[in-house]
């Protein structure tokens, strides 16, 4: 069977091309609208699926491709989804959900990608539809938080409230949000000329818990946490070990959906604006299909007060 | 424009007939076939978006309602959207994902609803295509756990261990899953002859803890909770009044999704099975389209142990 890729093939284009003169052929110069035309029929290339059979310009679907594992699934990702299919429906698109590496174009105008990692990018880079992520990486268009802001403001709410020793909590992953939440500790820190203390743990409570009482948390510590798991495993340790939060100890955690409600005292936690990273990634991916020339989007975060800080 | 309905009305056939001879015409006798597509072609029906005007008998579309607030979500329907989309895609179906009152049919093949209330029977019993439900209510294909076993599994399990006055923490909401719960613990309790004792809650971990707080908990009390989050409130209602648990007091949860393990002490919960439930539901409602005739599903649910029982 004729396939996208042998069209691009013979008649000298990209796969995005072929793509677009099936689905957005006023967005594709005469000449080369007519020349894949021309392949097209020669090749006796079948758009498949109802859709696209039909000759519509749009299939009206985008598909949510969600990257993580079942027993990784965090609450999020429920917030995300339902977002996301909001937007999309106010704009007269249907929400196709996609779990794991089923990049399958047939039928979708794009895709929204979730819970992406390294492993990824090259399969992201070489679809023939748009795709946003919700994420950064160069080359991709992405929407994200600037998770360097988020943890600037949670160190500088701590060092404001004159708790003596911060330290931060991370996530043993190497991929971008987490080295950029370790930098906006970081900067905050040495702006404010004071020593950096950071660990790497898995995004677990317990582990958290764990690793803090071995340590023997000293009063007047300050704890920035890369996560609300995180942070509340923080917040049992000092529990454990006695200590009052906030009065001996100050935690800010990171994401601020379901887990900073569900702790012992509410978390201050810096917010992942899920309804406005779903606006954003509808936006840039409608414009994108309309072939506007788009640039990713950081947005800033806030923090959300809880019963963890002064 | 003609409608589905108008189609309906003029060959004296029901909605889901003029579905069928669309879509499943196998499934309809030649008389009836012959008769709907003769008003078919007379009123001049035109089929709507592309899947259908291509005479595909099947879109391979099942479309999922939450009928949730997002400020109501729980961490539970990303897991069981995953499951339905694994499943879906097993058999070379797409989901579509809809959030709130969305049962428009086009391109549809049927559908998954999840979060039903009483006021929602009414709308899906008129549709024209497929439903299942998750869930319990007499005239709708369902799949439900057996919620009344599952509390019974929990009041025997405190029964057994020896806990004196076993009481129940149930939702303050007049729906089938919870008056089931409350049936199981009741029925457990008059075969033990033992006195039965009930509250009812905002499902809210913060309500229940300072409910409990306010009765002055007594040692040898063994708690039934109707949600994992009422059983969080408990536990710390118990650490709150220096009672430990399991040893002074007994908490079984339900649901078993997130909530039990982030708990100080994992609980022991009723554990909703959401990878047999997917299965079931996609399976109903694959059969249904394929003229079958089905019958509600419901799975005995199996206690997860945990910390919070002996």
């Amino acid at each position: 069977m004729v396939s996208l890729s042998d069209v691009a093939r013979s008649a000298h284009v990209s796969k995005m091309t072929v793509s677009r003169v099936i689905n957005h052929p006023e967005q594709v110069s005469l000449e080369i609208r007519t020349e894949v035309q021309r392949v097209i029929n020669q090749l006796g290339y079948v758009q498949n699926r109802a859709g696209r059979a039909l000759a519509n310009h749009r299939h009206y679907n985008i598909a949510f491709i969600l990257l993580d594992n079942v027993d990784e699934i965090e609450p999020y990702y429920a917030h995300l989804l339902i977002h996301l299919t909001d937007v999309l429906q106010s704009y007269g698109y249907t929400l196709e959900m996609r779990h794991e590496r089923n990049f399958d174009v047939t039928n979708v105008d794009g895709f929204l990608v979730s819970g992406v990692r390294h492993s990824d990018y090259d399969a992201l880079r070489n679809l023939s539809v748009p795709v946003v992520i919700y994420g950064s990486e160069p080359g991709i268009t992405a929407v994200d938080i600037d998770n360097t802001i988020g943890t600037q403001l949670a160190t500088e709410l701590l060092l404001k409230q004159s708790y003596q020793h911060i330290l931060f909590l991370g996530m043993d992953v190497d991929e971008a949000f987490e080295l950029n939440r370790e930098a906006g500790y970081r900067q905050a820190m040495q702006t404010a000329e004071k020593p950096i203390q950071i660990y790497k743990l898995a995004n677990d409570e317990h582990v958290s818990r764990e690793f803090l009482i071995g340590q023997s948390l000293m009063p007047q510590t300050g704890i920035v946490a890369a996560t609300d798991r995180l942070a509340l495993g923080a917040l049992r340790a000092c529990i454990h070990q006695g200590l009052s939060v906030p009065r001996d100890v100050g935690i800010v955690g990171f994401d601020g959906i379901y887990v900073h409600q569900l702790a012992e005292q509410s978390l201050t936690t810096v917010k992942q604006p899920l309804k406005d990273i779903a606006q954003q990634m509808v936006q840039l991916l409608l414009d994108e299909l309309s072939g506007k020339t788009v640039q990713s989007v950081y947005i800033v975060p806030e923090l959300l007060i809880g019963e963890t800080t002064n």
